[in-house]
């Protein structure tokens, strides 16, 4: 088998708890599947909401699905920088301490006083390819990307493996536009 | 002497002709120098003009002095796309067939056929720290940035060797947030 896998952009995004989401889009609202994603059980929504910060604001921004526990906003560092957001590179879930910002809906708006990270680049394994990688969850490794005129090997990837994931490598938009990735590309582990 | 250099993360800015600074400024309009830049003789300009895609527009962006034989707009790939314009991965001074924009000054305005570009990573060398280093001009080398949570080896950088000169590699803000990069962060030619 491959040891490669399909390396994804993660544009900017937000996840809700059902209590927010019913504030943002009124009582009883649930989210509307638009796309599956890569990950099994997730999908982007054809909900859309504004986040707000200090300098400025972003329109526009999809709820990626299902509902989850913590309301996260996930933005490129470009993005924070733009709208005024001290936002750090972090894993999804680790929120304690990350940004704040108001969330505006069309039904109403919350203030969040942390959720708002940076995402860290990682892999998502199964337990199967994990292993035939050599790697197990947790690990920090280097990835390749073979791009045409903007090639790069990314540090500091966490490595995820749930029997629940499919194999992928997740980048956000200033790293994805660094190394130029395209639709298909494929990243490898690698030493150095 | 050190095989490392500075790593100097360069804003979207604009270089401009006499001719399109006296349309964009009015008459005899002479660039102001606000600060030096690290390249000798190259400074920040006080003037700033709006940059205008087929989509959006982005005010305030930077004039870099002195004038040039040719208007050239560099953008990241992040900038570019946010405003509609397909920008090509370029040395600066390779325009040909490069992206399209008109900029707007508050004397007046200009359209570019071509001079958009999405700057290709370099390294500025002396032909002495360029021996030392055992690299000469038009190299494609990798460079190793260790930064703290975006460690990045970074490929198709360039190296460009002159006696006007000094030593530092040049990435943009898409680079520079995908490695974390900061003040004073120094890259190391490596070979993988």
């Amino acid at each position: 088998m491959s040891k490669k896998f399909i390396v994804e952009t993660s544009a900017r995004h937000v996840h809700v708890t059902q209590e927010h989401l019913e504030i943002l889009f009124g009582k009883g609202a649930a989210l509307t599947h638009k796309k599956d994603l890569s990950q099994p059980g997730q999908f982007a929504c054809e909900e859309r909401v504004t986040i707000v910060g200090p300098k400025k604001e972003m329109p526009n921004v999809s709820i990626l699905g299902p509902v989850r526990p913590e309301t996260q906003v996930e933005l490129s560092a470009t993005d924070a920088r733009s709208i005024g957001i001290a936002a750090p590179i972090r894993e999804s879930g680790d929120l304690n301490g990350s940004g704040a910002c108001k969330i505006i809906g069309p039904a109403g708006e919350i203030e969040i006083s942390q959720g708002v990270i940076v995402a860290k680049r990682h892999i998502h394994l199964t337990p199967e390819t994990a292993a035939e990688m050599g790697v197990k969850d947790k690990d920090i490794v280097w990835v390749k990307l073979d791009t045409n005129g903007r090639k790069a090997v990314l540090g500091d990837v966490v490595v995820r493996v749930s029997p629940k994931y499919a194999p992928a490598m997740h980048i956000d938009t200033d790293e994805s536009n660094a190394v130029s990735a395209f639709n298909g590309l494929e990243g490898e582990i690698v030493k150095l």
